[in-house]
This record gives C-alpha cells, sequence and structure tokens, in this order.
C-alpha cells in the first residue's frame, strides 16, 4: 500500500535496535483517513476468506481491525488484557510474550464471541515476532473457531514472525513489508 | 440516538450496581457499522466546536473516538495506559481514579501531539462517574491546549459525571442517556 509506504518515510521513525515508531499515525495519534484507506485495503486482500468476524488484541490493533472490520461489514472482536467488570463469566486466556515490554501479557476473550462457526480473520498494526498473533490464533483453536487468515498494516520481516505463521496453511498479507532497519534506514521488500 | 438506544435495550445487560454490560457491541464485540454512525452523530454535534483533534483514553474510547474522527476529518489521539518504548521523550502523564478496576490508571500523551494551538475535542464511550475524562481535561489544560467539547456514547446521568464537567462551558453531548438502572431495567432519559 503506498500511501502507507510513503507516510513511514516520511512521519515514521527508525529508533534503532528494530524499533520503528509510528506514533504520529498509527499507535498513539491515529490518521483516521489513512486507516480506513489501510483497512479497506486489507479487506480486499481477504475478500475470499469468507470472515465472519476480525479478531485483534488491544490497543494498537484495534484501529486497522475495526476498518477492515467495517469494510467487510462483520463484527470486530478485540481481546482484552485487563479483565473488564462486565466479564464475570470464564473467558479465554491466552499469554502473549511481548519482547518490547519485556513482560508477559494475557490476552483475554469471552467465549459468548468467539466459538464453533466462526471464521475469525485475525487483524493487528504489525507482524513482527509474531508473538501476539500466535497467541490470538491458539485461542481461536481452543475456542473451536475457524482460523481463515491474517493480516497486519506493517510486517517487519527481520524479526521472522511470518515463518512461524506460515505452516498454519491461511493466507498471510501485510500492506507493507519491511526487510531492514539497520543503518538507521527503513528499507522496503517490495 | 436511536439505533444505540435499541441496541442497548436489545442487547445490553444490566449487571446491578450500575454495571452496564455492552461488550457485545461497544467494548469487546464491536459493531463497525454502528460505532460509523454513532460517529457521524458525534461529529455533527460537534460541527461548530472547529475541533483539530479528538482526544480519548484508551482502550474501550478508541472505537468511537476513530469515527468521529473520521468523519471530523482530523486526527485521534489516544492517551496511552502502559508506556510503549517508542515513548522515549517527556510525556505528561495523568492519574485517572478508576471506580470500576478499583485502581487509579495513569493516562500518558505526547507533547508532540498536544500543545498550544489544539483545539481539542474528548470523546469517550461512557460519561459516568467523569474521571477519566476529567483527567483528559487536566492534561489538555496542562498542554495549553484548548478543551472545545466533550462526547460520549452513553451517560449514565446517575453517577454524576456531568455536573462535574459542565463548568468547564464547553458543550458536552452524549448520545444516549440512562437516568436510572435499578431495579434490573434501563431507564433513559428521553
Amino acid at each position: 500500500m503506498q500511501a502507507l509506504k510513503e507516510r513511514i518515510l516520511s512521519d515514521g521513525e527508525n529508533l534503532g535496535r528494530g524499533i520503528l515508531k509510528v506514533d504520529s499515525f498509527i499507535n498513539h495519534q491515529v490518521d483516521p483517513t489513512l486507516m480506513l484507506e489501510a483497512g479497506r485495503e486489507l479487506a480486499a486482500r481477504f475478500a475470499e476468506a469468507g470472515a465472519t468476524k476480525v479478531l485483534t488484541a488491544e490497543i494498537s490493533g484495534i484501529a486497522p481491525a475495526l476498518t477492515t472490520a467495517l469494510a467487510l461489514d462483520i463484527p470486530l472482536l478485540y481481546a482484552r488484557k485487563t479483565k473488564p467488570v462486565t466479564m464475570t463469566e470464564p473467558v479465554y486466556v491466552e499469554a502473549a510474550p511481548s519482547h518490547t515490554k519485556g513482560v508477559s501479557v494475557f490476552l483475554m476473550c469471552s467465549p459468548e464471541f468467539l466459538g464453533a462457526g466462526d471464521r475469525i480473520l485475525i487483524i493487528d498494526d504489525f507482524l513482527a515476532s509474531g508473538q501476539t498473533i500466535a497467541a490470538l490464533v491458539r485461542m481461536v483453536r481452543h475456542a473451536g473457531a475457524e482460523l481463515v487468515g491474517i493480516g497486519a498494516l506493517v510486517e517487519k520481516a527481520f524479526e521472522g514472525g511470518r515463518s512461524d505463521l506460515e505452516p498454519l496453511g491461511v493466507p498471510l498479507h501485510a500492506l507493507v513489508v519491511i526487510e531492514g532497519m539497520d543503518d538507521g534506514q527503513i528499507r522496503f521488500a517490495r
């Protein structure tokens, strides 16, 4: 997606150690129009997947997952990292190690909204090490739902998440793929 | 907003003690089309406010704030509750007591995205005790930005947040106002 690539080049910042700062348009401040366009593009890539629900993890996955769900006209479900007071029944819980935060977070989903018959498209802002997405995949399986695709705005190919997720055998798309971030550069795959 | 009121009646759940469960369409599972419509309606209510940015607090404020920002064609800024690795510079921090969680959370915003010249419209999913919104208001002030309006999807009038916020002298709108939740009922104001 050319607009996203250009935005990363103009407003993204390579902080070193593989950390890409995009908090002026993706994950602190958000450009809603760019996000709408990205959601449409992701929806187009998964048009044939027959998804009945988009699943993401709070927090920064919510914006792109919402616009993808909007374009596909299906509900969005976001896994919670903190238990709200309204979550009183047993829930699915998966631990997702976060290498950027140095701790594991727990992702929680209510069985009310995830179960057999659901065809799940996972959408997140980043596909990096793939650990958050892998935790969502485990949750989909434990719930007896079917995984039909995995999408992200930005893939950091050099973190290797794709190789862990490809064996799942579902379509896997990122709108922008970054191959390398050495020497302060941001090098795109295509 | 009639569609939201009807949805609360059909899918919302009064859990007692003033707790309204709306996690099938607002804050766990999200109905993107309803959220788009709510964003348009909030944008219309604040059309004259001249906002240059929408501000919310993660997590459940993100969806309605994003669709409001989209309709107003301005950026969305969401205050973070956890510090991402990309947040390396000093940030504005405000404590927001959460009576439903029993603890205070810290809301963080980067001065890069909030400062003099910004005309801020605060949007959240709920206006209840008003404490989260009050923390965002303090942040707006400390940053030297101007508050131009406060909006929410649902106001729980019986929690009294409005009376704390009205002295601010800015337009304050909720799409749906709930006056009471006694006896397992959900009683709307209008």
